[in-house]
């Protein structure tokens, strides 16, 4: 039910300079920046090779972009859940996302195995996903994503 | 330079406990169990569904298996790196790995682009991967792994 690791989220204090870091240290490509008011942050998503379209161009997957991402965090304020994370642990790892094929039936299967669900229903992720996260206290310390991506179809042929 | 996420390392207290919750919670296959010696720790590898040869047979990608993992992690003692992490943090995600084509040639790279290098020539890693670690002072807090997995073909065709 896991497709594999879609991303790591990363807090940091200054967007700007962890961008700059993660191209000119590891050439990653930069595929998205946006601002997300609900959860609080500032957020860039950083393509792994085999995340771009060049790495798979003629067969596309069926169901979702394959490759991994590296999602950059700056949080709009203190009083948020990436401002707690920094204030309390420093910045580092904050997250990890995994790719599912149908967050909503993921969701119900988690839940009905005793993981405790931060959201009970998908909201909106990063790149048009579809995402809910899982409550890391019910899985060691980790705080868990889940995320179905926009169809690879869309992606290719927006509109 | 970074083809993909390889696994998230993730530290906890028991590793049968760990295993047990992410094979009875997200259906993940435990693919390897090893004792590292050198780096302390008792560890499994856990396949995404990517990652399993029954997803991509009949067409094995060039350079190695595709997919990704997780790593889970029980230290050997206190006074061991991930015994450490744990006094200090608590269970969770202790780093992140990122495959690549060629470990020597990546840490060679990265040195010159200025990043510390806890590991200047490649160790033995999980599943006869060879891995180096790099700084986390340098990478924003991220202790960071790349992995030159065995190639595919020595993974479908051991021998």
């Amino acid at each position: 039910m896991l497709l594999r690791i879609d991303h790591v989220g990363i807090a940091c204090r200054s967007l700007d300079a962890a961008i700059e870091r993660y191209t000119s240290v590891f050439g990653l490509t930069v595929v998205s920046q946006e601002t997300n008011a609900e959860q609080g942050v500032r957020e860039a998503m950083l393509a792994t090779s085999e995340a771009l379209p060049s790495a798979w161009e003629g067969s596309p997957p069926p169901h979702s972009p394959p490759g991994s991402y590296v999602q950059l965090l700056e949080p709009l304020g203190d009083d948020t859940p990436v401002g707690r994370f920094l204030t309390r642990r420093g910045e580092g790892i904050h997250h990890v996302g995994y790719a599912v094929p149908d967050v909503v039936a993921a969701l119900e299967t988690f839940a009905g195995r005793g993981v405790r669900l931060i959201d009970e229903r998908p909201r909106h992720g990063s790149m048009g996903a579809s995402i809910a996260f899982l409550h890391p206290a019910d899985l060691g310390g980790v705080l868990t994503e889940l995320v179905q991506p926009r169809a690879a179809r869309e992606t290719l042929c927006p509109g």
